[in-house]
């Protein structure tokens, strides 16, 4: 099977998974004026997980880049990554929700568990889906190769960190989970990949 | 008419009503931490409808690119197909919060008749519109078009059989739909299909 | 501007707006059961507005492969006519929710209007936007060109029809709802054209 | 990167985001017919939003027609106005459930900020992502890309304009975001741009 209509069904999915966000943004209360004020956990945990989605959909088509091919491993790899960024509207909502309430640690424990599989199953795709598979192309630049191999198992251990931060400080856990994203988007030159 | 325009289409379908999914889940209750613990059936529910959807997508293609262009029945008998993959976050909501409670038989035969219509669809699909329509390349590889017609009848004796099951044990049905999801990511080395 | 882009927003539009009828599928009542059976118009509203989204899409495809381009006019009446297929799940809810209550008047003159605006916005289409733009391709079938142009007057007539005869039998107007449907998946042959 | 995986996923979140408008047309109360004319503002919110996503996603193509590469800084502003234009059916909803209520002018502000934020990230995505990144096609319109240049600041300046005027008079600004949209629609005339 050729790449392009795996990237097709998975632009769909990435996009609709970062479009579906607006529909928890939700006022509550009879004064708009001060919902709209009191709901900014909503505006952030928004624009956090598009971001987040936005950079991971960035990524896929890094990999996608890379290789010629898919086979059947790989494509149920992609099935459980795809499956893991719908799922991310669910604890967005949770942690905007209830970050300043009692089940701030219960949302932001689950908004790190979600992110952190999420990461594991990039690495799945990559490590044994691309790379295990033989499927990178034989041109494929070595050095955004190399450069995607070092990214992933930060993305694992970062969320993995904030995750068990959450145990102790929900805030501090929703801090390091916008500041993963940021790091993110400048990531490149750190890890020496262009693009 | 070319048969890519009719695949992006398609393709959002299958996309939309996999990413649709995760508006089901939700939490219920004042304790946060216990409510997600609770809804254990939402997540097995996501997770084994998002893969039944994404192995129909994997199939889906499979037959496209046996063909080479598409007639008006065939159009229409995919139409009919699409609709029957954008109802099943109706049944996976069903099941995932009936499941234990006295609705369990109701909602697991809702599931099952789903998948069983669906199923009798992908066959219209492959031998009346592909197969009767004569759309087959010229230069189909008769392995994979063989492997496909082993396909479908386990697909639809299956679904009826564990629709069936669900009259009299709601949970072994259940069981049953995610065993038939595993059993066709396996299957292609069990019908001697390649991709 | 190219057609194909704006082919991919249109494809969009159709596939979400189809799939997002499930969301109106809902059941309510204790009895989950013989609540399924009570919500039969909701079955029977999502396959007549999904088919007919189906067939305008196919409808909206034939159109496109017959210009080559497209200019300003063009494009702002395709933003109108994908605003009114974008609206279809509305009136569909009403009607699947009320056609056995006193509201059964106003949801199928909702839908009927909402359908014949869409019409219209067809017609407009192809014979202001296309025709009369002058963006026909130089080799498009006349055949093909000839049997559009005799597709569009019968569908704004039989969709007013219906809407008018809502006024004296919702019911008598609902039928007539899905046999328009089902009149334009056989109408090919009727008009003349293929595909 | 090339430019045309780009636009699928922003072609996804445009149509995704204007077909969501309609998840927020919904009727209140219990005589049907009565509530169907009671929610007007809602057809109007409705059709407003449409048409101005419509506006800015044929603008967006615009856009990428001047460019043949993306860097990723000009990758970060995209998926930055991504988010802006997926934001509109949230303001959207406020504007129509609150034009008449006391809450008219938090409702218009929101709408206003919205689509004042979405016009500063058009102007970045033009002026700092394709100009200053150096982007632009050897062989790109002049014309065109001066008329694009010429389009940004005037949208900034009117939808603030409506904003602050949502503070005095609210149904004044309501106006003028339909005013604006509609200025859009006919403004390739004014800004000498073709298409």
């Amino acid at each position: 099977m050729s790449t392009s209509r795996l990237e097709t069904f998975a632009d769909g999915v990435f996009a609709i998974a970062a479009t579906l966000l607006i529909l928890d943004v939700r006022t509550v209360g009879p004064d708009l004026g001060q919902s709209l004020l009191h709901i900014w956990p909503s505006y952030v945990g928004y624009a956090v997980s598009f971001f987040t989605i936005g950079i991971m959909w960035v990524n896929h088509h890094t990999v996608f880049e890379q290789i010629d091919r898919v086979d059947r491993r790989f494509l149920f790899i992609n099935v459980g990554l795809l499956m893991c960024i719908a799922f991310v509207p669910f604890p967005t909502r949770l942690v905007a929700l209830h970050i300043r309430d009692e089940g701030a640690k219960a949302a932001t424990l689950a908004y790190g568990l979600t992110l952190t599989i999420t990461a594991v199953f990039f690495s799945l795709l990559w490590f044994v889906g691309a790379l295990r598979g033989g499927l990178i192309k034989s041109d494929a630049d070595p050095r955004t190769v190399s450069g995607l191999s070092r990214t992933y198992w930060p993305g694992i251990v970062l969320y993995l960190a904030a995750t068990l931060v959450a145990l102790v400080s929900p805030g501090a856990s929703a801090i390091m989970y916008a500041a993963i994203g940021l790091f993110y988007v400048l990531e490149s030159s750190i890890f020496g990949r262009n693009v």
